[in-house]
């Protein structure tokens, strides 16, 4: 099981808290590309970051909202958002290149994240963005990292067609629904204590399953577990879950 | 001689007229790269065009400034303008790669071209940008896009420290100053005609020469000439420079 | 009837065409307040040339996205929506006060407009802007434009609990549904032809109906029409409608 | 003596930290108005803080640039630039109405600040700006706040013209240069620990003299002193000087 968070997503002046800290307990890093956070310097620093501390890079494109953090659905066609994603991958694995390291992956953010789980409409463009990077640009393939639930075997069929790598992920503090989704923010409780998410990651980790907010047990297969860098003591967590892995 | 057009210069729901049209009659499009036009699917749409023609690719970069489209210079620390112009390269290289082509060279835009023309510091940024990415990227270089001048010299022996391949440029259709830079764009008259444009145009390419504001003849050696897609006639001076050569 | 428009959609070096030359048709123009289109340079020049032809002067707030151009619906909580819109309100008014004239209308814009008419939760949150601006603002009270349907009496009863006036407005030259809404513009034929967009205008203004896709009659009582300025021949079309009134 | 404090300087899911609890220390808060800093709920909130504590607001106006934090300088036109401050000062009063209070003066953020210093195009342009809403305007008329120096009355014989107020203000916090205006922040020393600028504040209230980075006294006599809110300290240095008033 890898440990993976959401990394450089300041912009200008403003600071996302904690950010360096965590990458000294992480696996991958999910580098925000210029649409939801990130400016080109804040990019190159935290590719710099993540070089540094051998932890894999993974570019995390976004709806183009800086205002809302790219937690806002945004309905875009999906030649459009195919453009988007390849633009914004494309300016990472560039400036990570040039920076003597590689992207390896793709972590869609926030409501392109959640739109991708729902819609096999914006899973299509998103695996077809990244697919057309991999048939043409001859470096490793890039993964796809998608969120682990209990129907991964559906994405698995979806990503075959192409030829698409995947991560499946799962988050230790936040809170599941019953479908393996995620809880909205805005309803109390969705974001775990530090125990609580100790203690789903343990769960996670063991037995692959997380308890839902109705109670039940979930079946939640994955390869890395999300930890969020924006959340206090993310560092703490980050490093419990290390230490127990 | 070549002939060069800025292109991909619409945005979301606005378009920059000409465009398609002046793709039959250059050699190589400077495509935008978001900062100041170009959107993802622009810059997608740009790519196939400049393909389909066979017309050599350029990356485009310019200041963060859709509504000033680039045209206002801003004050930028050289880390950052550096880490601005390789995002917007890479963006453009990696969508190219994408779409079975590569772009083969950089012509910064507007301000920031004008600033590198002026500024020693900022033609620093500029080349570092450049050679940095030729420098990690296993690729033929990018060849630098600057400004004729009756110096070309000067700059020539600057790009030799960051081993840089360079294009002078010449415009037939804006009106020169006596130290051989563009008279601005607010000034009546520096915005020629077509027909003053394709006599400029026919003494660069036989002479090497331009006839100045002030009516000096000064040495202007170019590689390429610039003609501006978004002027009135653009195809039509286009068309006639090109019977001409 | 009166006849309205979208106007001041210009943005930096882009322009939307005929904007000036169908002012001298219309009644109401609908000025961009900066979110969509209209830059603040663009937004005093609509200003001062709705002023000059007697046009009344409506705010036409938009969700954040120049580069969607307003068309995207987007996922907003209804406290930042109600602040967005205000502040594009605001803006607009106090200009078009500095300028000697007043705003005296709201009408959303595109997917605003669009997601206005089907969720009651958006229709509520924009009501709530503007009623907040009438309570507290010494003026006329600013009335809001939506769209007739065949139940204008649903939307009577809530913007009588805003005390808010209402304009219902009908479109000369989009296709209606059986529901009384406007097809997507991506379905063919959602855009009608000149003669096509005459005939519905002279039907409304004759008998309140249009005939909808299907074929059926429906009724559409409204206080205004809108044509757009940035379909070909919109001038034309307003001449001819115009002529008819 | 004021204390004046810039706030309102959050976005989106990014916070400026110490906003709110210094709005207790100050007398005037300069709110961002979405162009540096600010979008509509972040106004609003820093609106409603001010409206709360008692303390009066002003414009906080300035140039284009979110990335940069309106700190860079930027080349646009008077016509631009003034729609530019318009159009933020309106959307800022429009919104500061609705919530049953008035913004009482303009003070230009940043670079656009800095810019009015140094150069009389600028400065002509900023009050332009303000005299046109002031004489349009049927409430008091807004007050400019510009930086003290040494030649105030240079200042207040341009502002005459315009029948412009002014505030004068000083830096407790900055270092200042023999001419009066604040050593850059990209100079060692330029900003002040929290005891210097506790003595510098005593100083201007005392003698309205400021202690130059060459050691030298200088007479700068102001109406209000600046206290920065993203300092460390800030609220420390603010009650500091509170008490000592």
């Amino acid at each position: 099981m890898k440990l993976n968070c959401d990394l450089g997503e300041s912009y200008g002046a403003w600071s996302m808290p904690v950010e360096s800290a965590i990458m000294a307990e992480i696996d991958q890093a999910n580098i925000a590309c210029g649409f939801h956070a990130g400016d080109p310097l804040v990019m190159k620093q935290a590719i710099f970051l993540a070089k540094t501390h051998g932890v894999a890079i993974g570019a995390h494109p976004a709806y183009p909202d800086l205002q809302g953090f790219g937690r806002r659905s945004m309905t875009i066609g999906a030649d459009e958002l195919i453009a988007m994603i390849q633009y914004q991958v494309s300016a990472l694995a560039g400036m990570a290149e040039l920076s003597g390291t590689t992207v390896s992956y793709v972590k869609p953010h926030g409501a392109l994240y959640n739109d991708m789980m729902k819609s096999l409409t914006i899973r299509r463009a998103v695996m077809q963005s990244v697919a057309e990077i991999n048939a043409q640009i001859s470096r490793e393939p890039l993964t796809l990292m998608v969120q682990a639930t209990a129907r991964n075997d559906v994405i698995k069929d979806e990503a075959k067609e192409w030829a698409l790598p995947l991560y499946f992920e799962a988050f230790s503090d936040r809170r599941y629904t019953d479908e393996g989704l995620l809880q909205s923010r805005t309803i109390e409780g969705a974001v775990l204590s530090e125990d609580e998410a100790l203690a789903q990651a343990e769960r996670l980790i063991e037995s692959g399953t997380v308890i839902t907010a109705s109670g039940s047990t979930l079946k939640v297969e994955a390869d890395s577990l999300c930890v969020h860098g924006d959340t206090k003591g993310a560092v703490s967590i980050a490093q419990r879950i290390r230490k127990f892995l």
